[in-house]
């Protein structure tokens, strides 16, 4: 903590502070040509992206040999072209700044008006993927704020060709100078310094694994919104459609296991065990899940495991899918409000009391009645595009859209009001 | 940070997280009954009230003999009294919990509703002020909050006393177990450890000076609502009625001068300042008012003192006003973000242009138009009582009710969707 300032850092944040103030003052109009230039730009400049991807590539298999991190990392033209997109989908979406929330007259008078404002500076910490690059440039940039990234050492030719790229594309229609910046240092040091420039910075978002999250959390003096670890859970209680529930729980672990919304734990309520577990078991294993069961599950289930409590916590990211009986709905709703992450939880049932219990129960983003955990999505929830799925109580609860970005000021007019 | 874990913070942080579940499903009557006892109950123990403060009063004297702390610690009939009556008045708001904030269905046919319900478990680390352990106690109830306090040492006993009066007496009428709790250990290594309980504790406000602030922000895990520094500025503009002015800056410098929304420094346009500065510098003299000015004001103004670069970060909260000439509204708004906490900021004007560049330039919390920054107060705000004046963006901007208190959750009903 007592290290010297990287000049970098401090130099960029202070910027970011001074092009918040301008970025603030922009119109829809402006952004959006904005936003429309950058897209227009990466197509035409896909080929120098593509050879700066190729050096991070190079560099990442002379490193390691290893084939998962260059799949995140790997940039192709219909990346290229997706990353665009995304740029020209963020300009459809209205401007969230100006915005009206809400407003009152109070007793002696005083006019009182709350208009979304940006929350200013917002630094974005990430791993290797390049879209996050840019996917957070067009979200901040539409919501008025200035971004400092800070991407992964892997991605550093990626990002730093993109963000050029964007940035004298931007500046030639009328970006701020300084709007859009990414650290060219990447040591972890960089990062705890961004994380402890609370004097420039309004927000802090970490996207990556847990121990990134976890990091953040303990050294930023800037607040954070903390995104992505989910531990979800699908219920499959005794009034529900089995037919219903068996695709379900199919969907939620399997359609795509790697993301936070996938499906981890299966809970099943003792009375449908003995029918539910042995077909969802078969439907699971065609898709080469591997199941991790508890006691009363573990009879019903052909070639699982058994679970350690330590299963009952785990994100696994993966085909692997803890399963466990449980007496009730309320039972179910302790299990998950014990072990879960707040995140996307689900019950499958036809029966009314049960549903109202679960939803009122589970302490989490969002509760699923009869509907897969991988709903939980910006674009699903019909937010456009997000930054991120937050997983904290404080200011945005799941998935972080253009709204999200903001914050608000009171603007109060009076005619000499004096306190007495 | 490696000391080891005091039991009294980790066990109440414990079943704080279980009281909460408890009070998110408390409908209003039952809060407001409880509320309603609540203040009763702080009448009829007056006696045994005010016994422990003298207790308190009596350890602060033997240990300093200065008075100043004394006021905030010192509680009397009336202040009980009071006490008793922000309870009622807590009851009388209707429920933020529960209230949809926002409900669509999407092109799949799940239909989403955005309910407001508690945070869950609020921290809240604060000073000498016994009223505080009753406000707070009062607003996380009425919120469907777990009340974690930790008052300072100087007031323990008082303390203890209220939090038992309120949990025995609310307890009878159905307040949950553990939903009120105090630290007994009023060490700084209890406070640290609370700002760490990450895993029970899902936000902590501090309420108190820019020491507990600063090291609240650096030590917590959990998120923060930062409270409070106030380096507030009237700005009279070239345009301004002098006669509104002078009693305005009058207003927002002493009308309470200890207090976050007092004015700390006077930004006055130079076209105006050798018509205004010499007649409000008269109005503040009468009010005992010490001036620290710049170099352009310094010859307007009688008795006042040349102000440094250091008065213009200063949050004096006492009879103490920075006086600076500008040459420009624009000059004001540069001044204020570069110098304010972003709290509170006056413009005095009669042209719209000004206060148009005004509102929309400065970034604050709240920013006036002819009327004194004293305003920035829930009540004043009518959102009823308030935890304290949020300074930062996330979450909450400026005064902070019920509402503020609050996160939401989706629910979402489907029909056996599937992710495709």
């Amino acid at each position: 903590m007592t290290t010297a300032i990287i000049p970098e850092v401090l130099e960029k944040a202070q910027r970011a502070r001074q092009a918040a103030v301008r970025l603030a003052e922009l119109t829809r109009a402006e952004k959006d040509r904005i936003l429309l230039a950058m897209a227009e730009a990466l197509e035409a400049n896909a080929a120098a992206i593509l050879a700066a991807n190729a050096r991070d590539v190079k560099t990442v298999k002379d490193k390691s040999g290893s084939a998962a991190p260059i799949d995140r990392l790997l940039l192709n033209g219909k990346r290229v072209a997706g990353m665009a997109d995304a740029l020209r989908a963020i300009a459809g979406f209205s401007d969230p700044i100006g915005e009206v929330i809400g407003g009152w007259r109070v007793p002696n008078g005083l006019e009182i008006t709350k208009v979304r404002v940006p929350l200013g500076v917002i630094g974005i910490i990430y791993e290797s993927r390049p879209n996050v690059t840019v996917d957070s440039a067009g979200l901040c940039l539409k919501s008025g704020n200035a971004a400092l990234l800070r991407g992964g050492s892997d991605a550093i030719q990626s990002n730093l060709c993109l963000v050029r790229i964007l940035t004298e594309t931007g500046e030639k229609v009328g970006l701020p100078r300084h709007a859009l910046q990414i650290l060219e240092t990447t040591d972890r040091e960089a990062a705890g310094q961004l994380m402890r420039m609370d004097k420039y910075v309004d927000v802090l978002i970490p996207r990556g694994g847990h121990d990134l999250i976890q990091r953040t959390k303990r050294e930023a003096t800037i607040p954070v919104i903390e995104t992505g670890e989910g531990n979800c859970h699908v219920y499959v209680d005794v009034s529900a459609d089995l037919d219903m529930a068996e695709p379900l729980v199919v969907n939620a672990k399997c359609q795509r296991p790697t993301v936070c919304n996938a499906a981890e734990t299966l809970l099943v309520h003792q009375e449908v065990a003995a029918a539910f577990l042995p077909r969802v078991g078969r439907a699971l294993a065609a898709q080469e899940v591997e199941l991790r069961a508890c006691d009363r599950s573990l009879p019903f289930l052909d070639g699982a495991k058994p679970a350690t409590e330590e299963d009952w916590y785990k994100e696994y990211l993966a085909l692997i899918l803890a399963v466990k009986v449980v007496d009730s709905v309320d039972d179910a709703i302790a299990h998950i409000n014990t072990y879960g992450t707040r995140h996307s939880e689900a019950i499958v049932t036809r029966d009314l009391e049960a549903a109202r219990r679960f939803t009122h129960g589970v302490d989490a983003a969002a509760v699923y009645v009869n509907a897969s955990t991988r709903f939980t999505d910006g674009g699903e929830f019909g937010l456009g595009a997000e930054i991120g799925i937050s997983n904290q109580k404080l200011h945005a609860r799941g998935p972080m859209g253009l709204a999200e970005l903001t914050s608000y000021k009171y603007v109060v007019m009076g005619e000499g009001h004096l306190r007495t």
